[in-house]
Parts: C-alpha cells; structure tokens; sequence
C-alpha cells in the first residue's frame, strides 16, 4: 500500500464490491483527465471517486467537474477527519479507511448518454484486461500500461 | 504455466495484443458456456479463440458452434502439430506455442448486434476488473471469482 490517498482507494473498492459493483484505479478517461477509482455496477452505471487524504489536496484539484461528464455519480472518498463541509454539497460522499468504506451521501443520478456509457465501459474493459494481463504475464516485455 | 490449452492461450493472447486486442481467458458470456480466451479490440470487436491441444480435445467439444453467437470472429489456437484438416474451413486459424502465436486464416467477420455487443463488452469489464482486484487486493476474502 503507497499514498494515504490509495490506501483510502482500495478501503472504497472493498466496500463497492459490496454494492456489486467492480472497480479500477486510475483510470483514464480521455487525455489530460485520470480519475482515481471507476465502477462499474451490475447494470452498466458508472461510479467515479475521488479519493481526497486532507484539505490540502482537495483544494489542489481544479478540474474536479470535469469528471462530472464521465459518469453516473460522482463521490468523494475522505478519511472522517477530513473537513467535510468543503465538499460542495450535490456529491457523494464516502467515508473510508485503508479495510473498508461506507458511502455517506448519494450523489445525484446524472444518467449518462448511451454513447458516452458505450465508450467508458469500451476504455475500462481495455484497461483492466490490460493490467490484468501484464499482471498475469510479466515476462511479455512488450505489454505497457 | 498450467495445461498445453492454457500455454496455447498465453502465446494467442501475447500475439493478440499485437494487433491491438486484449486479452481475457476463460470468459463466461452466458451460463454454461465458457470460452478459453475472449479479445477486445480497439473498436470494440469481440474475437473468440478455442484453444485445442489435441486431436482428442478438440473432438471432445461438442458444442463450439454455441460460442459463435459472442462473437464478430471465431478461432482455433492449435500447435503447428495439430490436424488442422479437422478444422472446419469457415473458422479462423491461429497457430499458437507458449510464448507467440500467428494468425494463418481469419474467420468471417459476423457482425454481432449491437445490443449483444454491449453485453459481452460488460461482461468483459466486470470479470477482468474483478479478476484484477482479487490479484491486487488477495487479502479480502469477500472477493470471490
């Protein structure tokens, strides 16, 4: 386990599987914008989360709407010492810790245009069975991901 | 390295990557049906690769017309050693060993629909993101593939 921001990453796709959905880390979505958890639920919906380890890294991230477009929901994930009340108040919220989570607050359904979903859901299938593949294969020296 | 049928599958998924496909063995796209290696394209297409170590393996699968309809193209991995006039001559051909493989025929392209396309592409990403978190993450024993 590395930053405090991956540790809080992996406590959410622990409690996200709960809710059937799958996750992936760092994923990006188009050029210039990586998002730190994406998932994909049983049905097709697309959960994006920003994992947020102090108030310092929040308030470093600029371009957090521009994740907005390329999901479903959208969540924060924070520690619960994390000053919440920064968070602007139409986005989910999860509470996490290195072993676990618990989504705090829903954040609004947006509903993705089908086009939009097709091509995520495409960009993730590639890149888990990518990391998966060099994961399985580490000898293959000409796999980058 | 385990079976000649997975080692078949290393040097197909290896090769595949070549031409932009990842790879995903043993994929389940519908209850009682399991293909060896199931490869995403840059586009989107679905290829299927049946991989037979043997004269006696591949007369054992009854069933591979079934796996025609998950996919745009369907092909036989087989070793160089293989009978391949027992290959039906509609279907594509790879010749495949543990570290590389080639694609002597293509199958016909088939076109899948696009609702059934959508689906496998699903199925895909959730089995290869989870198969991903259960390697990252062995440790939570919630994760069950």
């Amino acid at each position: 386990m590395n930053t405090p921001g991956q540790r809080l990453a992996r406590g959410t796709c622990r409690h996200l599987h709960t809710h059937g959905f799958v996750c992936l880390e760092e994923v990006i979505p188009t050029p210039g914008l990586r998002v730190d958890v994406m998932a994909l639920g049983p049905k097709g919906k697309i959960w994006v989360v920003e994992c947020k380890s102090s108030r310092a890294d929040f308030m470093a991230d600029g371009k957090w709407q521009n994740y907005l477009p390329w999901c479903d929901r959208f969540f924060w994930a924070v520690d619960t010492q994390f000053p919440t009340d920064l968070l602007p108040p139409d986005t989910g919220l999860i509470f996490a810790d290195d072993y676990d989570a618990e989504i705090i607050r829903m954040g609004p359904d947006q509903k993705l245009p089908p086009p939009r979903r097709k091509s995520i859901t495409h960009i993730f299938a590639r890149a888990a069975a990518l990391r998966l593949q060099a994961l399985r294969d580490p000898n293959h020296l000409s796999l980058r991901i």
